[in-house]
């Protein structure tokens, strides 16, 4: 598969040039408490232009504002779009750190390709984006319930042909671009404690399959599932699918988050975690990966999902007609235990090596 | 599934309510022969809003111009939009018509439900469109040889939270909308007659599944299929894509088109057309439908595809390394056939229910 390889951004060059306007009419920062998910932006964007002919264009950093679109932009007909959902947190030490940054930076560069977006150097623009949480420093919320999703896209723009076309190769990349990153101020997804969930598991509705695109992270991933969501809320009082795949429903994701399950297995007791996408736990937690499960073994223990909502508790899955009652918060701790583990890591409670400071004399804390 | 009944449009109250803004600035018009297709705009589009609050806002009519939209609209994160693509002719006798304008408008409607974007009231937005086509008529081509395209897409708009969230079911469907259609006079695809193609079948690329949307003109369809097809291009020295699909191969589209074949089958000599989606070909051709074909039906017989570029004969299938030599252009007439009478019916020489007249007193020709 091709590569943009000719527009690659230069590691420091790109730096260098950022270009910042600072807003004349800063926004009231709302409350820690009041905070809903994806509601809020901070007063700043960082906003990327890339053209075919040019590469990438300087950076800037600007007030948060409409973005001017062509209505034939390929974004708006054909959904070349991707993004990334980072967090930042304010730590107990009072710096900011990122999870996983540079992870999110490996995949949207792995999505740019099959989206057939340029590409670009993911240490600069991780630079860029701290930049940015450095000018909104005061946005990142105080509350460790609380912290700052980061959200970068980058999208076709330009005026270009509506249509594919034969003759013409070049038309099939994006000859221009936009890359740019949303700062958002975000509340815990449960303000009450842990609320566990009741997931539609419907084997007529697929989400990802062999030989398209669900293992990145496009638009055209999300697009599809929103009705199907909508049906398993209204119609059947599901709070999340969980998505199924093959003739033997074999479980793959709920919603847009990964699944973790814990059970006793056939060979005697052995107790196992298991994920289906790429996921942070970690070897020091002794369990070991499947890459995937079905329902024989969902009855007999507990099944759960955590993403960017940190952890949520699974207790019952509409399967069939039949609700299966997951024991998930009577008989395992474990739902606890990872939200705990987890939550010190990202406030920085335990230092751990995951976490990478967004000042420039923070270094990543081994 | 949910519907979004509570926002169809009044059928003639909307349209009453149009306003026009004509241009100050009108555009030179590109000749005839030198138009690409996609490249150019007329001077005027479409434009509606939608709200939840306030269901379908008053639809303008204005100069073309670029959108604005908010950096989190979901059209720009997860892909929620559709579209479609329509043809306009100017007929021999002068009057300009659409081609099955109301099969558009039916499939519009179907896949909005899909894509969770607010329904409309087809006949209305027909009437709509063809009022844009009247104010920029002369951009209708006069050559034989070209049309107009019209591109309706609807689209996500609005300040809208970034994620989706368990507790808020209202976001699970769009509250802010945008529909516009823009018009664009086209040439035709191969300027110097029927330019055989060579089709790239491979069995690792799969555009459709079964509980998917493979079947809604959604923006989410288009974005998986371009690496692949620009990896046929520059890699395989293919001009598109055929899309396999299932252990067995069956051959389901050719890029974003329909695909027809004509071949001998096993019973003795009778001599069938297949098509995958719903096309065109009328029951006068006197073919039998088939739900799909596999490659031992391919080398028997003639392959072409046919659709916006009327019809496009194939002669080559890549296919597991091997060429298969397909003998359209050599043995069967029918790619001549076949586009003779499209566009004897397209461009009024041979009246016909399918073409609508644009012109307030253009009734259809029966």
């Amino acid at each position: 598969m091709s590569k943009h390889g000719a527009y690659l951004w230069g590691v420091l060059e790109n730096f260098k040039d950022l270009e910042v306007t600072l807003t004349e009419t800063p926004q009231p920062k709302p409350k820690d408490d009041e905070l809903i998910f994806g509601h809020n932006f901070t007063d700043h964007m960082l906003s990327i232009e890339w053209s075919e002919q040019r590469g990438w264009d300087k950076p800037c950093i600007h007030p948060v504002r409409e973005l001017l679109i062509h209505p034939a932009a390929k974004v708006l007909h054909i959904a070349i779009e991707l993004f990334e959902g980072m967090k930042g947190y304010r730590c107990v030490d009072g710096k900011i750190r990122l999870f996983r940054a540079m992870e999110n930076m490996k995949r949207m560069r792995r999505t740019a390709e099959r989206a057939s977006l340029p590409d670009f150097d993911g240490g600069e623009l991780l630079r860029l984006i701290k930049k940015l949480i450095t000018i909104d420093r005061d946005w990142v919320p105080r509350s460790e319930k609380c912290s700052l999703y980061i959200r970068p896209p980058t999208l076709h723009r330009g005026d270009i042909p509506l249509t594919l076309q034969i003759s013409r190769p070049c038309f099939f990349m994006s000859s221009a671009a936009k890359l740019f990153v949303l700062l958002s101020p975000v509340g815990p997804y449960f303000h009450t404690g842990f609320k566990p969930v009741t997931l539609l598991a419907d084997p007529r509705f697929v989400r990802a399959w062999p030989g398209s695109c669900g293992s990145f992270k496009m638009g055209a991933n999300y697009a599809p599932t929103i009705q199907v969501q909508d049906h398993a809320m209204r119609e059947m009082d599901c709070q999340q699918v969980l998505w199924l795949f093959g003739d033997d429903h074999k479980l793959t994701e709920v919603g847009t988050m990964n699944l973790f399950m814990y059970w006793i297995n056939e060979q005697g007791g052995q107790r196992r975690a298991g994920y289906t996408t790429t996921a942070w736990i970690d070897s020091t937690w002794n369990y070991t990966q499947i890459s995937s499960g079905t329902f024989s073994a969902v009855g007999e223990g507990n099944v759960w999902a955590g993403t960017a909502c940190v952890v949520c508790p699974i207790e019952k899955i509409l399967y069939q007609g039949q609700i299966l009652e997951i024991p998930t918060m009577t008989k395992a701790k474990l739902t606890n235990r990872f939200f705990n583990h987890l939550t010190d890591i990202q406030y920085g409670r335990i230092p751990h090596s995951w976490m990478e400071g967004v000042d420039d004399d923070t270094e990543v804390v081994a």
